[in-house]
């Protein structure tokens, strides 16, 4: 298929993705909750005739076009989990889940994936090779739906995969690419901090776990600038902090939470090391008991260069898509990367920012929107990609 | 009525009154959420034959014992509000309301005021005077029960006032009391600081409410350490930090509450000045913007002198009480100041702290709990400091 | 004598006193290094034929005006020795020593005692007793002159003593008094943090001795504000960081003082304990060693209700002063509590501020200084006190 | 002149290099007070008949080796100020100055550029251009020696330069270099925060600038880690806290220094925007005032492309050279960088590591030493470059 077949197939189901992304954020569903959107996809790509298995790996579902078993085999990858956000722009596809929040695109991958698959469908013929839609769960709440769905046999026959997030620091237009390592290793921890409550009057008569906790994330701060390298990247974000609900009751324990980013195997040994010294040191000086609940994250996305190159092509060669950009790595976490530890690929970043649909807001804001004509590029770059891949490995 | 009457009558009463006691405790309620407990009360008086006003200011009750309107009338006063605390203890008559819980005594100090009352009523013809029971709510949570009580006309032609608070910090025998000023003012605050949330990896592009949360809570410190005369008492303490449900986003905005206490207005006024300043640096620092609701607590309790004394002397007096003590002020808060204002009374303590029973947690502990026997000396105390008053008010 | 003769003989004397005052005023020596001070002191009093005994303890001064060694002897006491201070006030008498400076008013107290010394011993026909004029180095450092001159003897055969201290919290004309308890115990700390230093661009390659001492300063606000009963009153002021002398070398260690004032054994000891154990957190957090040098200090001032009474009535029928104030205890240090652990006796604080001479600076500020006239008040006070007690004695 | 004859050469100057390092290190000058160290580099080039120019830019010293004037010109240089730390180090050789060392290698920098122009002066028939040595005074301090150096004309006629630094991070045997940017920007700030002081037991009264100064240093730990991107490298050290003199006396001010190292404009400018705002908090918060002295750093040194592959391929063919490293860009500062603003040339790292000699201390260490085999490789890198470098340019 040609550049301008691609494109005017695209532009053709442009008003059906952006109704299917439309739906898909009026009804989100938390991470391990889905039930609506697999089924919905699932129901999507039944109607294409295409092979469908559901439940893969616990609420994954995975569509296969296979057109010859004996060619080569790519897939193409789409998480569509969403937020605890309360959604508050004011918008007529606002989610309709009070507290729950497709706030960082999740749904537009997945609109680009299903059409993709539609556009693929239709043209099984021109196809030299077999595609694998894998439509993944969870992708923001450790352990992730991907390891569950490469256990339960989804990357099967797969030789090669595409992944891509939308991105609201990149103009519409914009593709951004990756080579080599792409993101962090995103640790999550939670620590219960148990001290002796009491009356808030006679904080000497308890032992305060607010102020131990306070005292906590103070130091916490010096483990990031003292105990790391400037040279490698570490972030330490205190996102949860929950204490108390009475004025004058100092509580008995407070919960925190938060999140550890690093590059790197040592540096997230350091940082374990210092928050289990920075909790000790605390037990010591004020008399708390803890108990830590540390997640070891995703390991880091790394591209294939081979398979970026292809991207890249792709991307440049799109009429569509005015400008691609290297981008630096991030210490964003993805669970793309158990895909890339068992076959070849790469995953890229669709600009989706227009400052005049108060689309630039950042992910995982309760006002985070797209501009949708970002998804003609997402989808239009997949398909070339997919095409250049096949057509590459048939040579 | 002698003290050996006053001692059979209320040894008669006390597994009565510990009856009640244990009701109540099973069945507590929050402040201003008050309906079963008020009901139970005013049901309790009527049964005496003991007039009977309920709603008063809300959710009080008041029951009248009249002997001759042209005698002089004293009042005795239990409040009967319970806490937001999980009851953890584990005893037949532990809460069966989830989440709430008498930790701080009420229930005993409602079973005393109405034992009071069934043996008043009982000798009508011995009494010089009149009796008022006031059974207040919501003593726990600005701006009280009692300010409204009084209102509503709870003190109309009261002459004095006598109230009481069980405490683990006294032993089970011994009766405290204070002269002049006797508790502090329990200022409390909540203020939320708004950031601007976004991904736990890019704190950069945030404001992050929870730093921010962090900063004031550790910089509070200095306004107690720095700012306040070490002479005069001052306790700042944050009892309330909640921000964030999700490890990998920053929250737009936290809620951090707590209790500011001091014994004078120049105190208070200094607290309030160093937290806004903390806030305003904060802001400047940081670019938070944050709402600050401060509620100014109860008046210091002032006991008079006389009433203090005849509380003294009756407790000397009385065999089962073995000590008393002269007790400093505390700066815990309490709204029998509010009676004081306008009548000449006391407020004393009594102690049920007793180590065999596990009667020795602080108040506001999800394990407090009180050696009842303590209630004895609680009503014989009141009982024979109501019949002193009325004795010398007679002469 | 009578109060005529008192105010006659003090005002007659009054120009020398200011010229003693200034004198050692432009001439301050530190503690324990004192030479050129106690010389003047003994060279006055040897001209008043008083018998004189140098470098008692030390570096004091005792001069002893015997009438007969039958009657009782009483002492007054001033100490006079000066901090390092620059003296930055632009007086003709200013300080001609750099880096020295009597900010605290022992060179009053002196001129007082050297006053009193010249007005007695004029009329030794009129003294029903003895006089102990004790002069004392070394008041303001760790352990204090004073009990190293009591252990030389310089109380033998007293039988009560006064002492007096300028304040510039009292308006001239003002004599304040406390009874019992009137000063805390002034413990002070050195502790040295032993990291690792290195180049300021890699914290990560050291043990940043800075960072901890910042993190142990920050931890020791907590120990205050939660850790003490705010109805208890302690201080503790770091009044001492010192490190680096390069903008890129970070150190290999830092030397941090201060001072904790409490008011009992008990509070000593818990916030001892907090030092130790917030220091001992934080070796396990950031694996800094540290020698910590602690101090124990002065015992509390505690002054005699007899001796007070006589100091009370002896202002209160001066002409000159104006007002008497009964003052709260406050946690300055004094060593002259070691004197009032083997006699009775009262110390007294005599109002010098007047800001019409910017005589309003805290003590221990670059810019204190008295309002002179104060120092009649003192003078004619110890006068009538001694006349007092003798009288009394002599009963 | 081939690799043996430099090999041959090197080895025969080795025990003379290795003396006049010893002689620098026990006589170190601290920057911009040079007297001593840069008479002896001049008397040492006059001997071997080169051309020296003292003063220049101040304290620098240039030599000039003319072969042709109409030939390329190729700069070497070498900075030659120690450091204001004791030498703590138990060697023959350590500093004979108290509290000044060579605890950078500058002393070994002069050793070997003045090795290398007595190796070239010996066969200036053999060289296809001029060579100048620059010697640099004060690299240690802002504003530094080069740029004034390079206004008083030391690089008129050059087209090139080379430089290096010894480094305890490679190991003997080692050399490293850097492609493009390969250090930071290191600003240096000193602040001097302003209160009242006054008598430690007695803070209310006083504006605590050490208490203001311990906030500022834990706020701006959030600077790091919560308003720069992780993903651009930044450091703040606090290294100098300097601040009262006396137990019980709160000072009236404090100073405290660090540095800022980024290497970017941008991140310079957000971290100077950050201490502004926090000192600026602070301000409201406290009451405090400042003064603010900020010193922007050197540029960051670029390295050119085509000199760096000089270095690269001279170090491979070097026999004692048994590895090469290519190494991450720092954030230390070195003013070399404004010399490579005006001519290409690179900077390179001569590991000077080896455990046995106790050489493998951080540099800026009390302990600091090196390995002094290392100097060989520096001098044999350096020649072997200078001379690929006029071959090619000769071709």
């Amino acid at each position: 298929m040609d550049l301008k077949e691609i494109e005017a197939s695209v532009n053709q189901h442009y008003s059906e993705m952006v109704q299917i992304r439309r739906h898909l954020h009026m009804y989100p569903e938390l991470s391990f909750k889905e039930v609506h959107t697999p089924a919905y996809i699932a129901d999507y790509l039944r109607e294409l005739s295409i092979d469908v298995k559901e439940g893969v790996g616990g609420r994954g579902v995975v569509g296969r076009l296979i057109v010859d078993e004996s060619l080569p085999t790519v897939a193409l990858r789409a998480d569509f989990d969403a937020l605890p956000i309360q959604d508050l722009k004011d918008t007529p596809y606002k989610s309709t889940v009070p507290g729950v929040m497709h706030a960082c695109g999740h749904d537009a991958h997945t609109a680009v994936v299903l059409t993709a698959a539609k556009i693929l469908s239709g043209m099984k013929d021109k196809l030299k090779g077999n595609i694998v839609f894998i439509h993944q769960h969870a992708e923001e709440v450790d352990p992730g739906g991907a390891i569950q769905m490469i256990a339960d046999g989804c990357l099967d026959d797969v030789d090669a995969i595409f992944g891509q997030h939308v991105s609201t620091s990149l103009d519409v237009g914009t593709i951004g690419y990756k080579y080599g390592t792409a993101t962090g290793i995103p640790d999550d921890f939670t620590v219960v901090i148990k001290g002796r409550g009491g009356h808030a009057s006679r904080p000497h008569n308890t032992i305060d776990p607010v102020a131990a906790g306070i005292a906590l994330c103070n130091q916490l701060q010096y483990a990031v600038t003292r105990r790391t390298n400037a040279m490698d990247s570490v972030v330490l974000s205190i996102t949860m902090f929950n204490a108390g609900n009475q004025h004058n009751v100092i509580p008995d324990e407070v919960t925190i939470g938060g999140t550890i980013r690093t590059f790197n195997h040592d540096m997230q040994e350091t940082m374990i090391n210092e928050l289990n010294r920075t909790l000790e040191g605390l037990v010591t000086t004020t008399g708390i008991s803890y108990d830590l609940d540390y997640m070891r994250g995703y390991p880091p996305v790394v591209n294939d260069d081979a398979m970026t190159d292809i991207v890249v092509g792709s991307a440049e060669k799109m009429p569509s898509v005015t400008q691609t950009e290297r981008l630096d790595p991030d210490l964003g976490g993805e669970d793309f990367s158990y895909y890339l530890q068992r076959v070849p690929g790469t995953f890229f970043y669709t600009g989706v920012r227009n400052s005049s649909f108060k689309a630039d807001f950042p992910h995982h804001h309760a006002h985070f929107d797209i501009d949708e004509k970002g998804m003609i590029n997402a989808v239009s770059v997949m398909l070339e990609s997919v095409f250049t891949y096949l057509e590459k490995e048939s040579r």
